[in-house]
């Protein structure tokens, strides 16, 4: 199994890189490249559109490889998602992808185009406070396709976003069905008015509506709000639900934090 | 001319009040009723949704009533455009509604609804620095249709909203029809690496693509972005205008600010 490791959103910072490295070692069940794109800096980003585009064409395009793992999240994946996806190679298709965050808008549209991606964690959540068990877990996936690295009470066929990603990618090319899919959401350093809004807007789409059921993951550094917001983050949620005739489903164990499960999209056990 | 004012998102600033009926009297030119409603606080709202909506619904059928003033924006209008809407009184036909931020929520649906509604100054940008101009302009405009208030480069069918507003109402039962009409937009409090993300969000919509140009108001208030985002504002939104193939139609001079100005929605000097 060999899995790259590209940066399509913000640069990979090297300690990060290094512990992987050391736990890929230790496992001794994989393969892991780093594309050096994930150290590129320009701006915000792992290095300009088209070095991150180049990146992930190239690994996409490369058949000994078996998944691609997205770096971290940040923000920057939607400015080559449709580029990436608008000429994919026959070698694309046999690979998963994992990621989540701002890996979002890619994980979307590859997953629109048939393509299979999971959410789940990544190498930059190896610095987090218990960052290696995530890694590890996220290895358990795409390696063993380990089922106790699921989010526990997962329903196929499910799909996990960012909520703030999730929103603005409605109505773009990126769009995946949603038609009888569990969705699953989580969000980190937001106002509760901002989850509010979103919610608004998520649970107004046609398309959100024919989820099956949404549930909700952890929202977690959530910024002050000021006065504070009558209701917390699952009373929004269920009452957004409630309004638009969406079933909620309840809390889901995914979240910025290194206890975040793995998600794969789609139907299949794959 | 009777201009009523309620608070759909959040609560009034009683000193902001105070101010506006003190220039109301020295004009001598218009009526103000300050709906009680604006000063209810129930969490980050003016009230609970129910007495939100009560105070709306109640100036819409009020046929004394020339104008419909939004007391300020915050979050919250949203909660309540929907049900606003669905029961339009016939005397809510013959007002002009002006507001700006949050409000615009309100001015999208209204608007889309055929009822007149312009962008400009709120109450309670009278405690601005200089908002004493920012209020004479808005009444001005809803008094006297004095020209001088309006944008000046304003060219007809227009719109305005904030950024963020205009993303979250997308995809919404209160999007408007943005055929061929200036889109003008303004954003505040943001990050740039958001404004950008909005920008892929709301340049992918097949309706906006249909605006004659966009223009760029004041972008203001932006938070640190780290590390430092590549462009400005500007050239995020040219960007996004070339990729989206949407005229970009230059500056504005609108904003979260006293010099704020006037823009009515759609075609005719009303």
């Amino acid at each position: 199994m060999r899995i790259a490791v590209v940066a399509p959103s913000c640069t990979l910072k090297p300690q990060a890189a290094e512990r992987v490295r050391a736990i890929i070692e230790e496992r001794g069940d994989c393969e892991l490249v780093i594309h050096p794109q994930c150290f590129l800096s320009e701006g915000h980003f792992a290095g300009p559109d088209q070095a991150r585009l180049d990146a992930l064409h190239e690994v996409m395009a490369d058949p000994s490889i078996d998944a691609v793992w997205f770096a971290r999240g940040g923000y920057g994946s939607n400015r080559i998602a449709e580029a990436a996806l608008a000429d994919l190679p026959d070698a694309a298709r046999g690979k998963t992808y994992m990621g989540y965050s701002d890996a979002g808008f890619l994980l979307a549209g590859l997953h629109k185009a048939g393509v299979d991606v999971a959410w789940g964690p990544m190498p930059q959540d190896v610095l987090r406070s218990d960052g290696e068990a995530a890694v590890m877990r996220a290895l358990d996936w795409l390696v063993r396709r380990d089922a106790s690295a699921l989010e526990p009470a997962l329903e196929r066929p499910a799909m996990a976003f960012n909520l703030t990603v999730l929103s603005n990618l409605l109505g773009t090319s990126l769009e995946p069905d949603f038609t009888r899919a569990d969705l699953l959401i989580e969000d980190v350093s937001e106002q509760l008015y901002r989850i509010d809004r979103t919610m608004f807007h998520v649970s107004a789409s046609e398309n959100v509506r024919r989820v099956r059921r949404l549930r909700l993951g952890r929202v977690s550094d959530v910024l002050e709000n000021e006065p504070p917001f009558a209701l917390d983050e699952a009373g929004i949620v269920e009452e957004w639900c409630a309004r638009s005739g969406v079933p909620y489903g309840g809390r889901a164990d995914i979240g910025h934090d290194a206890a975040n499960r793995v998600v794969p999209f789609g139907s299949e056990n794959r």
